[in-house]
């Protein structure tokens, strides 16, 4: 176990990393950004089917740590900032599907990385804060990610006011996935990730660059580029097969796809969207 | 009727287009796609003040036609889906409202064609679906349409689990505009459809162009666009008689309005905003 | 008081512009735009810690005077666009928070002042409103700010049928923050403002700019810019005070900090996210 601040767990199929320094709420500290960029970049991460990011303890992190900004150079902040927001962009460009396991409080860069994420699912006990603005800073970089998450007028009042977002509210604005209770957390999480890694793992990690890079383009550019990515791969062995094992009604081979863990225990019943 | 896949059916004022492949689930094949390129380029079409994109049978569109896509080179590929997406950007370049009625399941490509449509009105039957992603491919082109009306965390959800969402949610999500009743759907579609084309024909093929042009501006730019369009549209006739007639105190009386068809009948109560 | 159809009235630390010709239910005429843009410009509005727009009678405004454009010149209507535009882009780039306390309905231009302050306040009584497209016309720039605060589908049914959006629908579709009882409108605003008061003005100031500016940028560019707000804001004095009085267990004091009001009597009961 190579990692001070970090407990990573590898299961059949996921890789589980947590942030464990539950003493003092898990801070973003350089030094928990720097092992959580290992991390991401070992073999055990790339090849997993899927990554999970959670936190030990009552906090799923406060945000960063004020002792690696108190008293320093600019360079200093400047370095620790740039770390941090390539660690976020590093989640969105992992090949497979990145989920954040919220069972406390996300403030600030804490929310930041929650949100990063591609997937969130959070304990009802969790709540969303962005308090810079309200104690005299401003959470300028979770700001990029949390106006991507949702609306203006809400993202206005949480960046300013600093209150925190309960996250049955932040459910019902679409900025997370799940809410559940905190006894159902784990299984939560475990069945979603199991619901976004059913298919090819190359059409999958193609499908979510696309996803972020069509996503900031006009209509006309992302249609052009979806197209080609439609066309193109679909003359590729995994999209033929599926077809075929459709039109022959049989189950269908990948070749790509990866076995996944077992699933959560049937019986239970998970999140169901309203009908 | 020179159609083999489409029913085409023209009232005074609308022109109703129903996908009429139900024992195949109205797929999106190539010459499905091309019929709906001809009618939407018909006069009848053009004339017409409002548009009906809806679908005969169970499902309301299934997506691609997989015998249009299996063992055939890239080439073939490219064109259908090229031509599907001019079909789906013809949606929002037409002058009228387009208006999709969803009277059952929107998948892949059908989704995609649902959520193109400037307004969706579905029945509670109907669920909203990207299966792409957990069979082995991706749903890249329907991915441009989804992420152009949900947030982030919902599409990415919807793109990698390939789960149904029901109307119900996708109504919640803000994804389409009214859920209704089986046997409510086609007065609700047709009452939605009164309440868009009420004013002068002209000016709404301006707003309606305008709309899907300035949303992709950065808002210093929308706003030049916009100022103009205001300023130069208030000095013709419509514009002009509607504030006259308004201080005046009298009805309007339009150039160019055309009449509609009757309303649905009065007594049945239709959607309403919650208060 | 030298305004005519504003009524001005400055707290210690906030100011409350009403729009006052409720006879003729608020129009955003030219003299009252010219008004709103003088008085933000007073040392009185630079210096607030927080602005609120408000309005007298029973309805917010019911957007442009059609006196003003009625048999007049194209360019007396571009003129009376460019002053509206750039009155809307004022508030958004006024360095303190700006709040729109709504206590009936904005319409037309005046749902896109509503839109264009940061932070929206609603009585139940209130609703939203761009009838331009049903009434022979189409409510061009009011769409900028609409299609900037909520979903594509339900901006697009809103300006083409020009129905009225009740306040508790603008409040479940993330359009505007509050929606409250009539009578506790002004506790409700006031509460609200001091909530996103409470920081350094200074740091405050420069996240409203970050807010807008990033916003319109890809993620890419958002980081740059944020990464470089927060480094070098990190090294200046009151956030600097910020993490050490934290890390001291002490109250911080802050430079740039004003006092603000007298925020409204405690045991009444503001509003709360549903957790």
């Amino acid at each position: 176990m190579p990692y001070a601040f970090l407990d990573v767990r590898k299961t059949e199929s996921f890789l589980e990393v947590i942030l464990n320094n539950p003493a003092r709420r898990n801070p973003l500290s350089s030094e928990m950004i720097s092992e959580l960029v290992s991390v991401l970049a070992t073999p055990e991460a790339m090849d997993s089917q899927g990554i999970i990011i959670a936190a030990s303890g009552r906090v799923f992190s406060a945000g960063h740590d004020f002792s690696d900004m108190m008293d320093k150079e600019l360079a200093v902040l400047r370095d620790l900032m740039h770390a941090c927001a390539h660690l976020m962009r590093s989640l969105q460009r992992m090949p497979q599907p990145v989920l954040a396991k919220v069972q406390g409080p996300a403030m600030a860069a804490g929310c930041q990385l929650a949100l990063s994420c591609d997937l969130v699912v959070a304990s009802e006990n969790a709540f969303f804060q962005t308090p810079g603005g309200k104690s005299g800073w401003f959470c300028f970089t979770p700001m990029v990610a949390l106006t991507r998450s949702i609306g203006r007028k809400r993202a206005f009042e949480m960046l300013m006011s600093g209150e925190p977002v309960p996250a049955q509210t932040a459910y019902e604005w679409g900025m997370i996935n799940r809410v559940v209770a905190p006894e159902r957390l784990d299984d939560e999480a475990l069945d979603l990730m199991h619901k976004v890694t059913q298919g090819s793992p190359q059409l999958r990690a193609m499908g979510k660059k696309a996803f972020y890079t069509q996503i900031e383009m006009p209509l006309d550019h992302a249609y052009r580029y979806a197209t080609d990515m439609m066309a193109l791969t679909g003359i590729t062995e995994d999209p033929q097969e599926r077809m075929k094992a459709f039109v022959e009604k049989r189950p269908p081979v990948f070749k790509h796809q990866k076995k996944n863990d077992a699933a959560p225990k049937p019986g239970k019943k998970m999140h169901k969207y309203r009908k």
